[in-house]
């Protein structure tokens, strides 16, 4: 079954942030590179049943939502300026695709947003999806991570789950609305307060624990 | 207790690596950054109560054994091209304390290497410190992450245990030879061969979970 990640950001939209300066022009785009990392790197290669979308929320145009899907990737090192250069490709990629859409002699889309997810890199890429949209298309039963959570050790997780992370900031309200219409699972990876990244190895760790132990049984 | 993560590193030990090349020029030198980061770093705040080694053996002049303590640490940011900075800053102040200490007039010292820690930033020095030595300077039992090691979840993990965790190549032989000679405990975190950056993540998750269910009872 596909695990798939879901980091909810506050980082910008645009390509044009510095790969010098991810968390200040980025507005923390080193969180959504660790957040790749942590979801799709093994220590020697990639999951490739893992998929880890990051919705953005941050300016100039807000939303995109970020797709890189662990069985596509090619050619891609676990190190945060790197991951930052796939994601410069694919809001680059996005706003090409929506020039053209805007061109003379387009066929006019609704918002010139294109309806389909704009491909950069192998196994990454790019569209104008808000977290409702994108859980839409997921399908999935939704689990949030969230401090006070049941513990995530002794949950029922669901097969095929979509992981939803916070970043750095509280979510915003819309999120929280969406998250609760959609009676998300809340789940606690432990007592501290943890980075993104962090709680995502920890769901890992938990569902590998437990396909391991299905696969002794089978 | 202070818990203390080492990682043992194939990085360069010179402060001419590439910031924007910290894989190839640092000879892995993300690995090390992603280290302190996980070592060190909660969602809004620092583990006080750890400190990070690595023990670095790369050219041009191995060993150089960088410490961070979570306690005094200062200004720090998690992303790595901030971490490298500062990793960069104690290998200088290092090389700078030996051209003092070979400088004509100096009190000659055995080859020229300080016998002290040098500092650089707040909470982080560096010093030719080889796995042997800064094991014996830590002091406490010595528990190692190993694929095939027992389970971390049903471990006996020692109060205030040094754990020791390597990169992306296998261990240097004199490393495994130390190990073997401390009889240190040899652990596992899971089904899957991880990061070092994401094994500290789950040995912490162990140990704060252990400290929960102590405080709980206490």
């Amino acid at each position: 079954m596909t695990r798939t990640f879901v980091l909810l950001s506050h980082a910008v939209t645009s390509p044009s942030f510095l790969l010098r300066d991810l968390p200040g022009s980025g507005r923390r785009m080193d969180v959504v590179c660790r957040g790749v990392q942590a979801a799709l790197f093994l220590s020697h290669g990639v999951r490739e049943d893992a998929v880890f979308l990051a919705v953005l929320h941050g300016p100039p145009r807000t939303p995109a939502t970020l797709r890189f899907e662990g069985a596509a990737l090619r050619k891609v090192h676990p190190d945060e300026r790197v991951l930052a250069i796939f994601v410069q490709k694919a809001l680059e990629a996005l706003e090409g695709a929506e020039r053209r859409a805007r061109a003379p002699g387009a066929i006019p889309a609704d918002d010139a947003a294109p309806s389909a997810w704009v491909g950069s890199t192998p196994g990454v890429s790019a569209r104008r999806l808000g977290l409702a949209a994108a859980l839409d298309e997921l399908g999935g039963p939704v689990v949030c991570l969230r401090e006070g959570g049941e513990d995530v050790r002794g949950s029922d997780l669901p097969e095929g789950g979509v992981y939803v992370f916070g970043d750095y900031l509280d979510p915003e309200p819309a999120w929280e609305a969406e998250l609760a219409s959609r009676r998300a699972l809340a789940v606690s990876v432990g007592p501290r307060s943890l980075f993104a990244s962090h709680a995502m190895v920890l769901v890992h760790n938990e569902l590998d624990r437990r396909a391991r132990a299905r696969a002794g049984r089978g």
